[in-house]
């Protein structure tokens, strides 16, 4: 475990696992259980194109908990192509942002779904691959998808060995997963500026 | 257009079109419909976990054009949740990230298919918003989705009158549309570290 985690965990009190304060999130699951319209969240991004193969995205409100609510400050991600599809490489790539949010909602599911279960989790890192035929994008072939046809995600974990078989369950609870593999409806307009 | 966008056009050849040199886009692609094998990419991430809802993930290398490639420089996407949902807000969530990914990959997916068929863009920006019930990554209920259940994205473009219709199905080229609105194969395993 890294040295600032070990001391975060050793300062927070015994509600607290994997630096996780179940306490908060007891709150959270017994009022949503009360009132399940609490449960309805609404996140967003605003991006701005900044020519060729840049772009850069700002987020900063969502909607959770029946209000309106803001980050703590705005978070900006700008996003770029390597040379070899026609970019400068000012960022990661799209696709590349897709993997990071698996990676990172199957981390914090996994993460927080241990905390209130009581399951200490010392160590926590992935790596992810995921394939792409670029003549899907490019539209040199109908028949080949222009997506990831195939994403492989090994994490490796430091806990007790008893409680490395209950985990799988858990990454499993990740929206981003979901999502992914259960695919979702994507409505998109397209508007005069 | 931003001033950059609008100088390094005007700076540019002939072959570029929105900022994005169309003569490399134009070799990539002759180049895949002689060998479709070099269409083949792997993206890849490393994250790792930071305590608590915190992780971070980096970018350097990928695979296309038969050969292992390196970014110019790693790239490092911090993730964090706010304090409603026992995070600290050090960085964007998850589920924000693929909001980004989204917006990210049809912008420039718009924006290189219309350089190619000669149409100019002279600005582009987006709102997305998407619907996640936390009942379901909670468990609380076995009935409802974890992932997002739907995602709307409202671009607004400024160009040629008669180009505005032909942007939809350029935008359906992205990868990370794609793969969002199809979903795909997530294999995933938990090794002792």
């Amino acid at each position: 475990m890294p040295k600032g985690v070990a001391k975060m965990n050793a300062q927070q009190s015994s509600l607290c696992v994997n630096g996780v304060d179940t306490a908060v999130l007891g709150k959270t699951v017994g009022a949503i259980k009360e009132d399940p319209g609490l449960g309805a969240c609404k996140f967003r991004v605003h991006n701005t194109w900044a020519g060729s193969t840049r772009n850069s995205s700002s987020v900063l409100d969502f909607y959770g908990a029946k209000q309106e609510m803001k980050h703590t400050r705005t978070f900006v991600m700008n996003a770029d192509e390597p040379p070899m599809l026609a970019g400068q490489d000012a960022g990661a790539n799209p696709v590349e942002y897709l993997l990071h949010a698996l990676a990172s909602c199957m981390t914090t599911s996994m993460v927080a779904h241990a905390a209130v279960r009581g399951i200490r989790i010392e160590e926590l890192s992935s790596e992810l691959e995921g394939d792409i035929d670029l003549r899907g994008f490019l539209g040199l072939s109908a028949g080949v998808p222009k997506g990831f046809t195939n994403i492989r995600v090994t994490f490796a974990v430091k806990c007790a060995a008893e409680d490395m078989k209950k985990l799988r369950s858990l990454a499993e609870f990740s929206p981003v997963y979901s999502t992914l593999t259960s695919g979702t409806k994507v409505d998109f307009d397209i508007v005069a500026k």
